[in-house]
This record gives structure tokens, C-alpha cells and sequence, in this order.
């Protein structure tokens, strides 16, 4: 059964030369650099949300890692642990949009394994991805500097607030599309551009506001966010409004954070906004000369408070 | 929460230059050449065994697939799914044992990641290890000769049956213990001394029937094994013959197939008896010029019959 599975539904998804053999390990030639390599368990509730599912999340998710390094992704593993009796259709979708996210980015899925665990003693799918990727420019928060700019690519929350109402049957959700993008694509052309990035990340879990001040706090700089420059879409702010959501705490997963001198941040927003799924990226924020290493709101008023950690996790399971 | 959890139990434990930024991904220098990458989701039940625990099992278990790629473990990432209220404890007691195999070997834990589900959508602990080694030696299953030597670093059968003990009551349980071991020292050792090793593979899933059925069909050719010369401790053969299980199709955790000439075989085998938990190194078979990809067990009566692929999978989360 397991032989089966791996050789229909795996093998043949992913199919290349390295996983064709099916060894526990595959072996590939590596020029002299530097690699970045990261890892993440998705474990997202519902397995399929308006403009993604688990699988093209798991490819994303470990891309954008390597992209917030100036990583070129190269090489993933994926790791499944399926639920007895998820139907094997569903297997096959999530499947089939992970092949088709790697291939669109030219990553190759090297190695895999599967579990099945008993009904019940996991929720339908757990899937793991791990990449290597090299690394195009060495980046590092202590590279920021006192009145470099914080751009964004886009609008914020997407993410979170579609897989939240995709849980519900809330009216309009699928005006709520996920954001979940692989984002390589636009580190690739900023730094071909030469655009001097000093730091990226992507506001994953926590959103903004975890980005920013695990940012603040490991440049040791604070940093201000100007609201009323951060894009969210009426669709998103509604829906948090209507939920008591700060769309800043909310998880993306198609949006990075760039740190850059004011020079090359308005070079980097024309370039960004020239990309069609950028047409809204923002310059969002300074950094502060202050290393006190907080994050600030001017909001919109024209008032200013602190933009602190999200205490608890609003929303669990949403990668 | 979550913050706090990989600061207090998972950097301090697996402290390294790389972790200790916490970045969501670590950049290491590479060297020109050959690596393998191999990953492994454990979901073993129950998370403690005599011998062992899903942490020290999910260091090796990646560790021996590199290993028997003639890879050296060089950086691993270790990724949790964790049930809402898994003791703090029996996490931290977890990812000490990882933390110490890890140091054993040299291999450095650089990236992770930890989600939290709630209560029944998993099992208590999940882990992922992904892992990076760089390759000594090319070894193929195309590389094995009619003639060669099949050879076993001591029992079968201990990590399999130690787990399913575990899970009951049965008495004497405690001298049932997994060989949980990184096999890597073994397979340096070998190269070393210039062991012509052709091909290896660690029999985990299914036991020696499992890895000897594929290792026939991807070289093409059959082997034959010699039931009386497969090494099995007293109380491992009592237990599976009280529940009728197959020795040969039961998981092990610490043991490599090794596949090379006689005299290499020969000369490995002392090599191998010179180290303490080897002593019961044996060599248990040939590689027959037949090419029908078919694997022969010569039973102690005298006589011979085909040991198949295991059908069902006899002892499910047993890694």
C-alpha cells in the first residue's frame, strides 16, 4: 500500500531524477557557497481555503524562508502524515498543487516520506517541508540603519482572514483569497535590479506586528509603521472589523518586509509596483534612530501607540 | 508562548552558532561535492521504548539514511507537532535526547520549527527530521556483483518488537530494547579502513524482508539469505514466536545490510566485530547471478523458500 502510494501519487507528481530512484536519500552536486536551509510543519485547518490548500502552502511557506535570505530555492523534502481514511483524491489535489507550485519555481521535491497514522490520532493531513537553497546576498538585521525605509509587497492579513472564514460558511468569504505566493520571483528580480536590500522577512505567523518587532528587536533599532501607507483590502478590513481582528497581527503568506535606505526603497517600489501582483506594494515605515528596539503605530488619527508582539495566537492553525 | 517555548527548551538544548539567531532559516558554507539529503516524519507510539524515545529515533533515523549513502551528517532540521497539553516535561525530556544524540554525532540541529494543535488532532509528538550530509563514497544498487556478501551489523528485530512490548504489559518487556543507534560511526569506520562497500541500506520499515526484496529488484539480481545465520537475540525469537510475527519483517533502528565482494566481506566483518555493539555481526547471505529480482530465504530445516515483501505492515507507528 504504501509502495503504491509513494510510486502513483509521489513519484509521479514530483517525478525527477533525484526521487526516480526511490532511495531513503538522494544525492545531488552542490558548487561551493553558502546555503540556507529551513523547515516547517504545515498543519493548516482547512486542508483547501480560498486561493490555496496545504500542499501549495507547504511549497510556498519553505520558498519564502529561503527568499527572506536572498536564498535561491533549489532543493525541497516533503514529509506527509496522513490520517487513515483521507480520501485519496484529496491526497492526489494537495499533491498535484504542490508539483505544480515547485515546478512553477523551478524547486525539485528530492526526497519524501509518508506516514499513515490511525483515525483520529491526526487531523486528515500534517505536511512537512524542508529546503536548501543559495544564497545570493548575505543579509542581516544588523545591517539596518537608522532612516531606512520598511517596504511591504502588498496588501496585509489575506491570509489568515481567508483560511478563518473559510472554517465558517461566512457570506462573501471567497472575496477572501489567500495571498499564499511564492516570492523568490520578486527577491530574484530586486536583487538583479541591484536593489541594496538590507534585510527581508516574511510576516508569516504573528503578521506584521511579529515580523516587526522581532525586526526592532534584533536590529536593536525601533522602527515606526505609518497605518494609513499599510494596503489592506475593504474585503479584509471589513472582515476584521467585524471580528475584532487587528489585520497587522494577522499571518500573509505572500508578503515580504524590506528593510533598504530611502534611495533604493522608491527604486525597489517602482520596481515592485511594475509586477502585477505588487501593484499595491507600499513604503510602510522607518527606521528610528532610537535602539530601544520598539515597534510604533502612527495611526491614522495621527496619534501613536505601541505595536506590540500578539500576545496570544489569534488565529491556530493557520499554516 | 510559542516565543518562550523554542527559546527555553529548543535553543538552549540544541545551542549553535546557526540556531541561535532564531532566523526562520540558517545559512551554512558548503564545500564542492556530492550531499545527500534525506527526510523522516516520526510518529512512533508510544514516544518512550525501552532503549529509546521518538527523539533519539528521530536523530538516528536520519542520520543511518544518510548514512547509508556513505553520507557524513553534517546539519539537520527538526520540526515539532505537538498536541495541545503534552506535558512541558516530556517535551523537554524529548528534545534532550535529540539534543545528545545530535552532540554524539557531530551533527548540528540549524533550523526548526514548532506548531501546536489542539487536543485529539494529533498523537502527542510528532517529528520531522530533515538532513544534510556530504557524500564519501558513491554506492548504487547497480553496483552489486553476483557473488557478493550480504552482511548485518547484529539482531534483527529489537526496535520493532521493543515498541510493540511497550505498548502492553508483557512481562520481561525491558529485555526487549530498540537498537535504536546512529550508524554512521560504523559506515566511517568502513571507509576507512577501505572497506569496498557496494551498496548498503538500513532495514526500517519492514524489516530485512522489506529493504533485501527492494534491494533485488532495483539491482536486478536475487539474494539468498540464510535463515540460521541472521543474528536474533533469545527474547526477541520468544516474543515473535508467541505472536506469530516474522523477525525478518520487523523494523530495526540500528542495523545496516551491507553488500560487498567476499573478501571485503570477510574483512569487514572483523572490523565490525572489533566494535562493542557489533560482536553479533554476521555475514547472512549471497548475491545470485539469477537476475529475476527475487529474494531466497534458506530456512534451518534446509530448506528454501521465497521470502516476499511484507503485505501488510505488520507493526504500524513503529517509527
Amino acid at each position: 500500500m504504501t509502495q503504491r502510494l509513494i510510486r502513483e501519487v509521489f513519484a509521479s507528481a514530483f517525478d525527477n531524477v533525484y526521487l526516480r530512484k526511490l532511495d531513503d536519500a538522494s544525492v545531488v552536486g552542490l558548487r561551493k557557497g553558502r546555503y540556507a536551509m529551513t523547515t516547517d510543519s504545515f498543519v493548516v485547518d482547512p486542508i483547501f481555503f480560498p486561493g490555496g490548500d496545504i500542499g501549495k502552502l507547504a511549497v510556498c511557506g519553505t520558498v519564502n524562508d529561503l527568499a527572506s535570505c536572498a536564498a535561491e530555492p533549489r532543493y525541497l523534502s516533503a514529509s506527509f502524515v496522513i490520517e487513515e481514511g483521507l480520501p485519496f483524491d484529496v491526497l492526489e489535489s494537495v499533491v498535484s498543487s504542490m508539483a505544480q507550485e515547485a515546478r512553477q519555481q523551478r524547486v525539485l521535491i528530492i526526497t519524501g516520506d509518508t506516514k499513515v497514522v490511525p483515525r483520529g490520532k491526526a487531523d486528515k493531513l500534517f505536511i512537512n517541508t524542508t529546503g536548501i537553497g543559495l544564497v545570493h546576498k548575505t543579509l542581516e538585521a544588523s545591517m539596518i540603519r537608522p532612516g531606512d525605509k520598511i517596504l511591504i509587497n502588498g496588501p496585509v492579513a489575506q491570509h489568515g482572514v481567508s483560511v478563518l472564514a473559510a472554517r465558517q460558511e461566512f457570506e462573501g468569504r471567497e472575496s477572501l483569497k489567500s495571498d499564499c505566493k511564492s516570492l523568490w520571483p520578486i527577491v530574484k528580480l530586486l536583487l538583479q535590479e541591484h536593489v541594496d536590500v538590507r534585510f527581508m522577512r516574511d510576516p508569516t505567523r504573528g503578521g506584521v506586528s511579529a515580523a516587526a518587532n522581532e525586526i526592532a528587536q534584533s536590529s536593536g533599532f525601533s522602527l515606526v509603521l505609518a497605518e494609513q501607507d499599510i494596503p489592506v483590502t475593504a474585503s479584509c478590513k471589513s472582515f476584521c472589523e467585524i471580528l475584532g481582528l487587528e489585520p497587522l497581527d494577522i499571518a500573509n503568506e505572500g508578503k515580504m518586509l524590506f528593510f533598504m535606505g530611502e534611495k533604493d526603497a522608491y527604486r525597489a517600489l517602482r520596481i515592485l509596483k511594475s509586477v502585477p501582483s505588487c501593484r499595491r506594494a507600499s513604503v510602510i515605515g522607518d527606521v528610528l534612530p532610537e535602539r530601544t528596539g520598539k515597534v510604533y503605530l502612527r495611526t491614522a488619527a495621527g496619534g501613536s501607540r505601541i505595536l506590540g508582539m500578539p500576545v496570544a495566537e489569534a488565529l491556530p492553525r493557520i499554516c
